[in-house]
């Protein structure tokens, strides 16, 4: 560590008062490519404790695991933030499959986050396909009525950014099963959110929004590559029948945390510039791109400021939230505290993209806070950093945009993300090392800029 | 494909003239991330026909798939040009281990392309551990004499872009084994050029330089990991022995061909705009991104024009290069005809540094063609391409470099491209499909707006 920090400290005194930023950019890039810890956090996060799903044992351990890593790093303060969540269970693996002649035919399916569960020996029942929402509503209740309502838009394939094209889908997860079991449906699939054809179905949260307990009809994600089989089976035999079964559902509240950590400002210890991810994952891979990856990257910013003996002016705050999965309840808990507390957050940076190669940040900012940001972005042209957008910044730091934050969000490239995203193969081996790397030295030089400027 | 067609021409006249560029560009990208090709084809390159060692059956199945895929296109024109190469073979299975009291430890190698063989028997010797082929020259004859030398100085990890530490390790691969036959080692390892530790071999091309073939020593690439490990076990056992067998070679010259197809210019037809990749890989993975994401790109150019009906101007040329990895064969035969014939080449752009996403081009041309080309870069904003500068191109377009051509090589992202590198690990499945795509839109848009500007 001492050698890193001296290394670190000729390389300023060096490069004059002129190219500090550059410098200091620099180091922070070579700190995490050459002696990085987000990768070996991310390797036990994901490896030695494994899926993290609100509620759960695996939740509980990464509340300690990350709390005691923070603890060793000699920051002023480490604490946990108490969460209430509602626990949400998959119960025994589900299945569906299309009643053939010849024999059956596997649906790879899989429960929605916050679904009701079949009946105890499962339903089965016809399947009727539409695309949109407003293509359901167009139907009359008897069409409806006692089927499985099948919601098949793709995600669109030629949006670049790949977050465009789950926005213009996840209306089907989010809100499908509500709309359907208004029309006396018996259950929904959902296409999974994803832009490849394969195997896995991608679960994630929905919502059955006023509607009573007993009108809750269960939800599944359907893999994109059975989805395309069940379109095709339905065109050629509308009245075929699939049996469908599950037993996830709710199991009471349970005490969680977010895990908390700062360094004091030496100038604004009032003032505090927040960077975090979200602690909780689904339950199929291990979340190392959602989010262990963001978690990793915010705990690396502040570790990179105490190895390098970066004093900074304001109060430099990692939050790992907890829920944001289904509910955003660390989130909400903690932008209420905050404001009980009366305390001011300048700027608040999350990572939930992925782990992959950075490419920049989005910003919900006003105009002249965000000129003075743009005026940054040759400082990290070597590092091939180029997108410095006016755009959303991330579901958990949302909370503070009321009390005038400047909110940011890492932007990864997104191509890959739903080839992972909420599905079993989110999995350590799918990121990559350096990618990392990358995104939590270009996270550690904005929060540097951000301090310094602001 | 006419409805393609059509809808991209009415795209083009709501348009209107001032976002022409536009509405071709965002054709371009619809076009091969909805209707592309790319992927298929490589499905085909990489998992019906393998790895296409240069003189191997599977160079001959790929020069015969490709020249019958670029047939259908209805091109005007396409041709095999022949280029006789030397075949060189792996022959059975490389293997090495240290021996140890407690039993042998295995070292994951593999031949270097154009490596002599071992005794039959195998070699079995100590091992002199060098970080560059400085340090070597600085030993004496008696350190080196009868041992195996072995290069282990890793890629820097803390440079952005990881060809740059490719180029700075590279030397030990290519020269290492001249230099220390000169110093009368019996044979070379090299840490294999990857930025990961794993247990793959990398294997590449060496040279011997002038030396004679009786004084030409065995070469292999070790893993990294390995390497890690034998470094570690010399420092503890210095004389350490060493058994090492491999049993590659020569066979002789046999015929071959690059792949050669084009479209007529409607007004400069004698000016050829080119754009190509190699066809030949290495023989341990399928050389899915090196280079058959390159062939299936370049093929992808062609065949957007003509499915969008775009008559280009000048002649516009899709070469797939006999023999990039080992003495570039195709390349120099493909400029001497050029040269020979009295061809004028324009332009000429290279993809061979994987099919991930793109993030621009680098352009090896003068600074006034250069002014005009970084103009065009606000037209790629909205598919986040934003590097043009000025730099390296490709190895088989180097050639054309002497007649004035500009030359220019696709730049995708880096960061995991040495992964994946001369490994048995460059496989199919390590392609993303719309990465592949975007870079064949990126390369088909530069490749219009040269046709228009120049």
């Amino acid at each position: 560590m001492k050698r890193v920090a001296i290394l670190f400290l000729m390389g300023v005194l060096i490069g004059g008062a002129q190219s500090t930023d550059e410098q200091y950019l620099k180091n922070f890039y070579n700190t995490a490519l050459l002696n990085g810890e987000s990768y070996e956090w991310l390797d036990y996060m994901s490896n030695h404790i494994g899926s993290r799903l609100t509620g759960s044992v695996g939740a509980q351990m990464a509340v300690d695991y990350t709390k005691e890593e923070l603890d060793k790093l000699g920051l002023d303060k480490v604490w946990l933030q108490p969460v209430t969540v509602k626990k949400w269970v998959r119960g025994a693996k589900e299945y569906a499959y299309i009643k053939t002649e010849t024999g059956n035919t596997n649906l790879p399916i899989c429960a929605l986050g916050g679904s009701s569960p079949t009946l105890p020996l499962g339903i089965t029942t016809e399947v009727i396909e539409v695309k949109s929402i407003d293509e359901l509503k167009t139907l009359t209740r008897d069409r409806v009525e006692g089927r499985i309502v099948f919601f098949n838009r793709p995600m669109q394939a030629d949006l670049i950014q790949t977050f465009e094209a789950y926005s213009g889908c996840v209306d089907q997860r989010v809100h499908g099963a509500e709309e359907a079991a208004k029309l006396g449906a018996a259950a929904v699939f959902v296409r999974s959110m994803n832009l490849r054809i394969d195997d896995l179905p991608h679960t994630g949260t929905m919502s059955y929004g006023d509607l009573p307990e007993e009108r809750r009809i269960p939800a599944a994600a359907i893999s994109t590559s059975a989805a395309e089989i069940l379109s095709a089976m339905l065109s050629a035999t509308p009245d075929l029948q699939v049996h469908f079964k599950q037993s996830c559902g709710y199991r009471g509240k349970v005490d969680s945390y977010n895990v908390i950590g700062e360094i004091k400002g030496s100038e604004k210890p009032e003032e505090i510039i927040l960077v975090g991810g979200h602690l909780d994952s689904w339950d199929l891979g291990d979340g190392s791109h959602d989010d262990g990856a963001g978690c990793v990257q915010s705990m690396e910013v502040l570790r990179m400021f105490k190895v390098l003996d970066y004093k900074p002016k304001h109060t430099i705050r990692v939050v790992l939230f907890m829920n944001e999965e289904s509910g955003l309840d660390g989130a909400l808990k903690y932008a209420e505290e905050a404001e009980r507390k009366n305390e001011k957050h300048l700027f608040a940076l999350e990572s939930d993209a992925g782990g992959f190669t950075p490419r920049g940040f989005s910003f919900d900012c006003n105009d002249e806070q965000f000129n003075v940001i743009s005026s940054w972005s040759t400082l990290f042209k070597p590092y091939l950093i180029h997108y410095f957008e006016k755009g959303g910044s991330g579901a958990d730091v949302g909370p503070l945009k009321k009390e005038g934050t400047m909110l940011a969000g890492l932007r990864p490239d997104s191509q890959r993300y739903f080839d992972y995203h909420h599905a079993a193969n989110d999995r350590f081996d799918a990121v990559n090392k350096r990618e990392l790397e990358l995104g939590a030295a270009t996270m550690t030089s904005l929060i540097y800029l951000v301090d310094k400027n602001f």
